[in-house]
């Protein structure tokens, strides 16, 4: 393990083996490219003299490819872990507490994947009773679908409940009015780096190559407006109000020590999907609400990994932007307590939770704060944390017309 | 009927009624943003002396609103109809066979409708012909799905053959391989200037205070692609491997003589979707196969106007950004020759199309040119065109692996 001077951010899990990138901005300064150290943040501009930090998104470093990526990480570690290197570094140190954060970086396309077996099979249970939970498709490729880029929102926005279309049970014709079954989806995201042109698939070889790193993502859904609006091209409007992204992108290569082989896939994916290395990532993922952990999706449950769902996404000869952003879909384990919707953890609504103080959501309620954190093995052994992604319920602002 | 002094201009429909903005490089210059006339294309930051027309985009214009819209539309418009304005303007027209065009504007999020009764209903009933064709929320709202804005690409750009999984029909699983099904669908395509905040809901009345203008968009299909992967969360692959726009962004407001009312529909919709002015659009669509017309679909014929898209695509609070892209979906009209795509056109491939060469078609061969062309009637009762978006199909470059 690579330990840092600066105080106390190893067991924090934000060490030199961490190092996630961020954008933000000093009191007083514009926006630029930083380093999470403990409850710092590292001004990279300042520290390397590079003016592309000075960016106001991730975007530039980003498209410099991998190459750049690690060697720029080597840098800032070393600088971290050597005493040498504090009078250099520590000018160019921010508490986090005197700085602003911003959106990490400027999303190209949103692609949402539907990774979890567990959860694709609750939710074909829920809606379709008597039918084969999994679609006949599901165990030969990820299903995915585009969600909508302009509304990913960073950690911390607030988010206005949705108003939309239901349908009504009593045959009168929908309605039109705030959701009334407003949800969470944990997720991991995934940022891509380097482009490519059009008409070339990446192969699953390539992925560590695209892929900069990793976010965690609230996939908010309103759940009474997706179900009456996705017959036949899918979500929309249930999903577009808001998609949160945590703060800092977590370099793959500090994930190096969550690593494990990506679940058991039967029947063998066809050739272009087939694993060549090990791209399930043990990472514990905690699903909080109102400050009580409902939820620990084990994210090494997932049935597709994300080097195939890369190659997946591009098999088509869909050209990569930096910036696009992939997510997992909700990541649910095999037990109960390991349901990263209230869709499932409710069982569609019919088996309320109860929180610690005494109340019951079946959906959520206004004023509700979902957390969702991610934490991982760090290389050295100790552990490393993907930050969280936050926000609050507000009423909706304006009632249906 | 306003005349312009450029020759054969107002003829070509290409005249002071018209004016679309595009992006194009004159010889050995870089882009810039101009103003289609005749056979030429007018600088516009060399006759307004504004620099904000060297963007190689139209975004930074878009941007500024409807009143700057209008303004300089009505500027330029003076310029090329008066005599007096020859002077100023003539140095700094180019003919458009020396110049290269661009993608006219930057995609941020692409949206498809679907829009078209016809087209519903006869997808409906080639693909779940045991079925109802037309889904129980088709006429309460505007189905729509999001697709992949980094594959929207300028007329003119050649469409690889995508390679993905499909369905076999003997029961052995998907296989992989280049798309036997690829398909065109011919659509209009809505071009948004002016932005929103995130939680704010466009009434219909306010759709010419946002959306700048009209492209022609091909929204090539791969057809076997699609059928497999659509099942639960809608098209993915099958769609976002291209999707090609016109070159030239007619403004809304050259269309004021084309606009007629809304088919009537039927249950009314519900507050937020009612229509408050006439935003049918009068405009004839021509889908060519290798020079041959196929089909003559009607804009005039669609059930959802572009103003009820709009209040439906940020009625959940969903902010817009300028350059979103919201396609109509596939034109149809009621009668079998104004099918917007081979999939309607030949019956899911069963009634083949005899082209002029005494070939056959169900769906795309490599080599096939496929161009999709939009007419209207002018301001001053003369034709104006929307110019016309095309692509030939080229071979799969990669196998599957």
């Amino acid at each position: 393990m690579t330990t840092t001077w600066v105080n106390g951010a190893d067991e924090a899990g934000y060490g030199a083996d961490n190092l996630p990138f961020g954008v933000f901005s000093p009191s007083g300064g514009g926006p630029r490219v930083g380093v999470r150290v403990g409850d710092h943040v590292l001004d990279l501009a300042g520290v390397l003299g590079d003016p592309e930090f000075t960016a106001g998104s991730l975007n530039p470093f980003m498209a410099r490819g991998a190459t750049a990526w690690r060697a720029t990480h080597a840098k800032v570690a070393g600088t971290l872990a050597r005493e040498s290197g504090r009078p250099m570094a520590e000018p160019h140190l921010f508490p986090l507490d005197e700085v602003r954060l911003h959106a990490p970086f400027d999303v190209a396309d949103y692609v949402d994947f539907y990774c979890s077996l567990e959860h694709a099979s609750n939710v074909g249970r829920i809606f379709r009773p008597n039918d084969d939970p999994i679609k006949a498709n599901w165990r030969h490729l990820p299903v995915a679908y585009h969600g909508r880029s302009g509304t990913v929102v960073p950690s911390g926005t607030d988010i206005v409940r949705p108003e939309g279309q239901r349908g009504s049970t009593e045959d009168k014709g929908p309605v039109f009015g705030p959701s009334t079954r407003l949800d969470v989806e944990a997720e991991l995201g995934f940022v891509v780096g380097t482009p490519t042109s059009l008409g070339r698939a990446v192969p699953v070889e390539d992925f560590a190559e695209h892929v900069f790193g990793v976010v965690v993502v609230n996939d908010w859904s309103a759940r009474d407006i997706q179900g009456w609006e996705s017959a036949p091209l899918g979500p929309f409007l249930g999903k577009s109000f808001a998609t949160s992204i945590s703060p800092w992108v977590v370099p793959l290569d500090a994930l190096a020590a969550a690593r494990v082989a990506g679940r058991e896939q039967d029947p063998e994916p066809l050739p272009y999907l087939r694993r060549v290395a090990d791209w399930g990532l043990d990472i514990a993922v905690e699903l909080r609400m109102n400050g009580e952990v409902v939820s620990r999706p084990p994210y090494a449950s997932m049935y597709w990994t994300p080097d195939q769902m890369l190659a997946h996404l591009t098999s088509n000869g869909a050209s990569l932007r930096t910036g696009d952003l992939y997510a997992s879909g909700t990541i649910s384990g095999p037990s109960p307590g390991q349901r990263g919707s209230l869709l499932e953890l409710t069982w569609g609504g019919a088996e309320p939770l109860t929180l610690a103080d005494g109340s019951t959501r079946t959906f959520l309620r206004d004023g509700d704060t979902v957390t969702i954190a991610a934490s991982a093995r760090g290389m050295g052994g100790g552990t490393i944390t993907l930050g969280e992604v936050t926000g609050t319920v507000r009423p909706t602002s304006h009632q249906g017309v």
